[in-house]
């Protein structure tokens, strides 16, 4: 028995997220019926990251066991073939039999991008959020750097929040306009349910003059999620990648 | 009577093109559409540049005439409650009652994208073309310098090309990478029927080695479809918009 991993991109739009589920499509239901075609067999697959509906990724990474012949990394060929055009593997490779994507360290990536001008643009619609209000991005810069380091994250992680702590690391979080796309990009231990969502729509709020940047510092004290700005939409937030600690760079 | 100015994004992935026709959902259909639920009537639109199916623009013009008292400048919100959310006038006025957006002197530049990576990237299938082969951007750029100028480009047009003359001014051609997106950006007094796709189609096979730099020379030269290289797919190519000689910037 061999662990296959995959890293794997898509576009979110039309799809209820990652994890199986009844409601509609997910990324995962989508890898799954790929796999069973090729594979002739039903496999289940571990993700490590359970994006929401809306939610693209470069990225994520998913891993499954079987006994196949085909080599490693012919996998995502194989399973491209199969799969829609707005889910592409990227990648595949084979890692030891113990490897699970979320039981080690690793540094997850994501950007939320907000587009700030006057009307939207509609070639840029399905990966990012259009705000019509101009936004001071120097503002935003300033309260984004409140939030790197090791910290209690409740005030921006959604009350559905299951885990046992909201302490979690943010190594970096950055903010840069480019024409009109504001980037916000983050890169922590792990995230919280909804957390980069609230911490782009907290930022959106300085951005307009409506928090200050020092604010971030009351908020994350208060632990409270009625504290923090509002989620924002799932369509600006991409997952962009993993990097874990001991089998990959 | 008023002539009123529009300006038109699309994402053009669901159209059969912009005029309007039997076949399928056409951007000029939509337009009519909405227009007409504005003004209550059925009025004549008429556009800048009639796009391929499958081809985007962040600013084709259009107009057309009214006795509505809307002000000019609120014609794009009205528009844009009855549009669907690929089509977004960015901005609307008035003209001159004789003012036609294909009878003076203009200036249009064109956008074609090569997403230039070993895997496609789902979150760019829709604007961008994909080509897995590595190209050679020097190169590319090189080729690109032989079309600014004035010249015949009967090799760089459809076959099914009608108009009487195939000399035309191309302002700048210029190619620059950024992460894995090449964009070839084509500035010019007008285009002929498929030229900047055609341009993009033979420019690629200058970038993988099939061509040289100069063959562009030899091909103008011929003055034979036959002699450039493929059509590139519609999905690549966004009209960025027009500057016209008198009445705008």
């Amino acid at each position: 028995m061999r662990r296959i991993r995959l890293r794997v991109a898509y576009d979110g739009t039309r799809y209820c997220g990652w994890q199986m589920q009844n409601n509609g499509p997910t990324v995962e239901g989508e890898l799954h019926k790929a796999l069973t075609q090729v594979l002739g067999a039903d496999v289940a697959l571990t993700g490590a990251s359970r994006t929401d509906a809306g939610v693209h990724s470069l990225g994520n990474i998913a891993i499954f066991d079987t006994d196949s012949r085909i080599p490693a990394d012919k996998f995502c060929y194989a399973l491209n073939q199969w799969l829609p055009d707005d889910i592409i593997i990227q990648e595949s490779d084979e890692v030891p039999p113990n490897w699970h994507p979320r039981k080690q360290k690793s540094r997850k990536t994501y950007e939320y991008r907000i587009l700030n001008r006057h009307m939207p643009d509609p070639t840029r619609r399905l990966d990012t959020h259009f705000y019509y209000r101009p936004l001071d991005v120097e503002k935003m810069r300033q309260a984004a750097s409140y939030l790197e380091g090791e910290h209690d994250f409740t005030s921006f992680a959604s009350v559905h929040m299951t885990v046992p702590t909201a302490v979690r690391t943010i190594y970096s979080c950055t903010v840069e306009k480019k024409d009109d796309i504001i980037t916000i990009r983050v890169c922590g231990s792990g995230f919280l349910y909804n957390m980069v969502r609230i911490i782009a729509g907290t930022l959106i709020e300085v951005g307009t003059g409506a928090r200050e940047p020092e604010d971030i510092l009351r908020i994350l004290e208060a632990k409270d999620r009625e504290e923090a700005g509002p989620t924002a939409p799932a369509r600006g937030l991409t997952m962009i990648g993993i990097v874990f600690g001991d089998v990959s760079q």
